[in-house]
């Protein structure tokens, strides 16, 4: 289990809130947008817009506990799966020391006129292997951190 | 066969789009919030942050073709489960005469309070039951659907 | 005063609203936005990032009263002042009858590299002209309001 | 002038940027309003939806240059007046050391139950006083500053 999640502070804003006066759930999707950009800058110093562009192909959250306004919110990201020109990025969101948010999302990569999926170079593979869980979701890892609140 | 999908058009925003060009994936997951919105409203003519609230506890989207801004945008809900305190929601967005977008939540009914889930009543399990289309998923459905394009 | 206004109706989301119940003041001016990309449509057949680019130099807004979900919402719009390469639009949101918003944006045509300004082609020229109340500003106009409360 | 500004850091999301690729102008309204929440936390540890309410009844905004992902983006506000229930903050948003944005918000405090404007308390006054500027406004500030790019 050597391989090392990417873990960044993910800032959330007041606007963020709904009516309920917590993180409204389509806007926990731009926090983990937010975390995996973050994670593509610092691994390939590049955004999904740029170059080889990168899409979600399709994306599962379990919102286990709302997310507030004013308290940290940590990310923390890893791969659980490489295919041939598409891989799976597991996110947790964690606050006040629990798992707050986990969710799956499989990314695709398309040649640059989007006409096509498009193997995964060796640079990217070897990024991509470095954060290399295989088979580990983020619901299990959910499952398994202990979860004392502050 | 007879439950009723509810149907409705999703207006799309300029602003929707980001740097690539269509509509943004966390936003797409607004606009199936707004589609269950309008459900809601036409159903039982309230929102979620009112009486008893009702929150996503979990989210699984299929982005099966890009969103854009400048064409009609249809939405189509059904129930495809009912439980005690908990319910299935499918969401299917087309687009050009084909499915863009199925996803599937997972919706919990709460005490006014959060403290716990709190057992649907029967006037809600009604409205749910007209719309219940048993074990039918968005995105079989999508997969069903022949896909002329305009 | 023979110069039509553009009107319409502006969809309001229910996630629109912030940790306040009404609708957040910086969303106020994504309407707003929605308010000119709808103008730009119907009297351009053309949104502001194709083509020759438009852009928002400056914007003052008053926020005469909260604008709220599941009231329509109506937009509408003129030109006060029409210079070489730029003009002045201006907005008005009226719910319940009454003005709930008055702001005027300055906005400015560029070349297509954002090098400098263009000035307005004859075309855009002519139909700016078509709404062009001159001098007449929406704050002034929501001041002539009459206000009854439906 | 010993008055003190507030500065702090401003994140900028990838989807902050609109078709256009830099960020949405009604985005920035959100930063500046990011930037206000940021110093009435650090004033007054409290957010505008808590306790009495302060809303923003006007706001003008100069967009002088675009805003960018990916730079970081400094905040500045300070007091430029301060009325008997209202006060006027003024906003600067720096990037590559130069201004990009100035704008002006007229601030009203209400009474908890938003029926009317309710004078500033004694302590709220005295730390508005600490960063009045009186008269000074972004703009003006903006055009001060010299704007070497990095």
């Amino acid at each position: 289990m050597s391989a090392q999640a990417f873990e960044c502070t993910i800032p959330v804003r007041w606007s963020d809130q709904d009516a309920n006066g917590h993180v409204n759930n389509a806007r926990v999707v731009t926090l983990l947008e937010e975390l995996r950009i973050a994670a593509y800058l610092d691994w390939l110093d590049s955004t999904p817009d740029a170059g080889l562009p990168r899409v979600v192909r399709s994306l599962s959250v379990d919102f286990r506990r709302p997310v507030h306004h004013r308290r940290a919110l940590t990310g923390r990201l890893w791969i659980s799966r490489i295919g041939t020109s598409s891989f799976v990025v597991e996110h947790l969101l964690l606050q006040d020391g629990a798992p707050a948010v986990a969710a799956e999302a499989t990314v695709v990569q398309l040649e640059p006129d989007h006409s096509r999926a498009r193997p995964l170079e060796a640079e990217l593979r070897g990024i991509l292997e470095a954060a290399h869980r295989p088979g580990i979701t983020a619901a299990a890892a959910a499952e398994d951190e202990t979860a004392p609140t502050a």
